[in-house]
């Protein structure tokens, strides 16, 4: 069995960990928040680590009303710009700590002012040393190179932070659910991996999603690039009807994920549009009406706040990464060309 | 000859008359600016705009020092979430001034007391009646559905602005050396016309760029998949290796944007990485060192600050994508599927 498989099945249980272990520091966090008036986030990551930054970006606009920046890094390491972001929230997320650029970022960030922080799954890391506040995985050492587990743990501190601050009991108590959802979600292990039989030669594919869960199909993507060397894109399904729809031919295959809440209705018209241009359409969703219209379809077998779907909705994308992978006969723990730290200038 | 072939051979005096004619608004945004102390811009943006937005980002912020933030309209637009946006500039750019979701964020930006401005082609639109400035880019009616001229005008603007709201006269003199630049630039036309005929059946290709030229990368690969329906993706540099360049295999195509500056040397250490794997490497280049690396180079022709490069870059991209298009039996006027104005809920 592959590390990357045992790793997809140690969520449930690395997911409650993160939780539990984060209570103190993040509501250590919200307190400064809120004591230094900040009303503005700026976050810097990269690879996987940055699609948890797009989670956090909608979650923390929607929940906390507050306006949240993805980093460029390169402005800071590249073009040597001394942004000023003072009486920001500067939040670096890098897994191993080590993200050269992402701790450049903090590091400038702090002498400009501005309060930091960080979620890494690495104590003592280059990061921690930068940020004023540590967030930490407490996922274990992640022995496959695609990450999995460190990505839901990311997520789950970031909801943490999201429900503290805005003092949000929904969330804070929907959050406690998803440990048990992700754990009836891996019985979809066994029919996907019977499903990518199909896709064996797939070349390329799209991921479709809309807000929330865009930082879903990205991860989604990038988990079957690393592990399969196809090119999937991922796109949100408001840029996808702005002109690449326009590469869809017939038998195309389209990955959507769609759990029930404000974006689905999107996806069921998505789907509609993919149908009508004879797509092939793999569907991850709760509800039956989408799955219908899919040439192939999951059914998640349990409901949960859209705010914290995407905890939920990438364990199925990472299942199909690692299925995938197997079926096309590569080893998705030794991805070729890459390893586990990326070090960019 | 294709409508998107004369309107790139448009966009030297199209880019000088819409520097000429935003003189004034921009400096009246500029002022606006200064007055109102604002120090936080926030962009919304989709498809070709969304990537005149990215170039936007990196400018402002290595520029103007202000930290720039991509809004994600479904934010406001899906989840009905009011975001506190004053004391900040929200600027909207679209094309037709239609994009229904972009209008919708400033309306919604503009009640909670932000400064709204817009960048757009068509006076009068909706997107003018929510913005407190307008920049109009002045290009004439875009026939193509393959935005090009709009695109590179819409360029000029942004960089307008931030040599005037940072009072720097090298950025302002250069940008009058633009429209000369990118006439210089077209004599690239006939060999990426004769060039392209490989790449005929070329079915997927990364663009990859560093830093202020991602926006290229992202727009470049835009023309390729809207006209030549082929999966085209655009990468950072930097964040291709954290993943993606595992999907490289012998001959697969990447597409490189290198000019001058402090990016080159990253993109120089890509294309040998790239090399060692037997990709096939397209280089937009001034510099010689870069292009001896790749299986093709084009040698554009002048030197430009780096900081306009996006300017300049864009152009034989637009051509390689239009002579690839008609290459390959399409008409890039028509794309499939697709309309000039896309109309977002």
């Amino acid at each position: 069995m592959p590390l990357m498989l045992d790793e997809i099945y140690e969520q449930p249980s690395a997911v409650a960990n993160a939780i539990e272990r984060n209570i103190t520091p993040v509501a250590a966090l919200a307190n400064a928040l809120h004591e230094q008036g900040i009303r503005h986030i700026v976050i810097a990551a990269r690879g996987t680590s940055d699609h948890a930054a797009t989670y956090a970006k909608y979650l923390l606009e929607i929940v906390c009303k507050v306006p949240v920046t993805l980093a460029a890094p390169s402005v800071t390491t590249l073009y040597d710009a001394q942004v000023n972001l003072s009486g920001c929230l500067v939040l670096g997320i890098s897994q191993s700590g080590q993200a050269t650029d992402v701790v450049q970022t903090l590091s400038a960030a702090r002498s400009s002012g501005a309060l930091t922080a960080c979620i890494t799954n690495k104590e003592g890391s280059p990061l921690t040393e930068v940020s004023d506040h540590v967030m930490l995985c407490s996922a274990g050492e992640e022995r496959s190179v695609a990450a999995t587990k460190t990505y839901t743990t990311t997520l789950a501190i970031i909801a943490l932070l999201a429900a503290q601050w805005s003092n949000d009991t929904g969330l804070r108590e929907g959050l406690r659910t998803v440990p048990d959802a992700i754990q009836a979600a891996l019985s979809l292990s066994e029919p996907i991996a019977e499903t990518v039989q199909r896709y064996r030669y797939m070349e390329e594919c799209a991921v479709l999603a809309r807000g929330l869960n865009q930082a879903t199909a990205l991860e989604s993507a990038l988990k079957m690039i690393e592990t399969s060397y196809l090119l999937a894109k991922a796109y949100s399904m408001a840029d996808f009807l702005h002109g690449p729809i326009a590469m869809v031919s017939e038998g195309f295959p389209c990955l959507l994920y769609a759990p029930n809440g404000r974006a689905y209705p999107s996806m069921v018209e998505l789907a509609l549009k993919l149908k009508e241009k004879n797509a092939e359409i793999v569907v991850f969703a709760r509800a039956e009406e989408i799955q219908e219209i899919a040439t192939r379809a999951f059914a998640v077998p349990v409901d949960i706040d859209e705010r914290l779907s995407p905890l939920l909705y990438i364990v199925p994308g990472q299942l199909w990464a690692c299925h995938l992978a197997v079926a096309r006969g590569h080893n998705p723990d030794k991805p070729r060309g890459l390893s586990k730290v990326t070090l960019t200038r």
